[in-house]
């Protein structure tokens, strides 16, 4: 993969940046507005900047839409011992989870990489709000999560606004 | 959990000066850099300023810890859907993975919320370098995974700095 340009200089050259102006270097391990913040992991979402976040305020979980079953063990890790007490969950207009089932995926890998992957439930939805709805009853019903106030938002990538999701 | 002052309202706020400049709005899905960024979920963390990166860049997955075996599913969407072609992972200083053990937040969970724990694996870790070099790994080893390059990070809370994790 020798021909492919890394992203590697850029970064250290950027963090070189953001070092030389770091001014946030003693800030306490527990999240201070005790908030987790389970968001999609897509590259036109920055939960920080979209949510006014600031080094110090939240944990942030993400992962291929932003699925809360796939959130529970950082979630139990970030309550029992870090003491977040809520929790904010962000899916967004235009998502990749929108566009494949959990058939198709499994059968693209067994034709390009030779291999099964049947062990593994992708998580795609067909239904953004319905999507979100879901992921506030998974965490609602599992008892290993508190009983902190749930709050899920639709971010929209065209406009850069967060619309709360109600039943 | 009324008495308890929720985050929203600052969210939501926050959320409304990002919309009002937001120019960011006719991005493509894919992400430009090619680049999944797997890291902690650390609220000290925030890895679009500490990589430099803009909306449609990367991927950004993070859990409790940046543990990529609670990845897979996610990086197996970014590479087999959306094109990311490179791996970066961050673990970091301080980390509260490096505070329990797995049978201790099992035990707290059963004191606490009498609760049984047992069918999650909380992955902790004990040495942050070796946390790295295993994460890279697990995705080696992982035929589900691309061969794409992989460069793992400690991510330092004191100076903002990243430093290469190598062999």
């Amino acid at each position: 993969m020798s021909f492919v340009r890394s992203v590697v200089p850029e970064f250290e050259a950027a963090n070189h940046k953001y070092a030389a102006h770091f001014n946030e270097g003693n800030l306490p391990l527990p999240p201070g507005r005790k908030v987790a913040v389970v968001a999609c992991m897509d590259a036109r979402l920055d939960p920080a900047k979209v949510l006014g976040l600031q080094e110090g305020d939240a944990h942030v979980i993400r992962n291929a839409g932003g699925r809360t079953i796939d959130a529970v063990r950082s979630l139990v890790i970030s309550q029992q011992l870090l003491g977040t007490r809520e929790i904010v969950i962000i899916h967004h207009t235009d998502c990749g989870m929108l566009t494949f089932s959990d058939a198709e995926i499994k059968t693209k890998i067994r034709h390009e990489l030779k291999e099964d992957a049947d062990h593994i439930a992708f998580l795609p939805f067909g239904d953004i709000k319905q999507s979100i709805l879901d992921d506030i009853a998974v965490l609602k019903k599992n008892p290993l999560v508190l009983d902190v106030p749930i709050t899920g938002y639709i971010y929209d990538v065209k406009t850069g606004e967060i619309a709360k999701v109600e039943e």
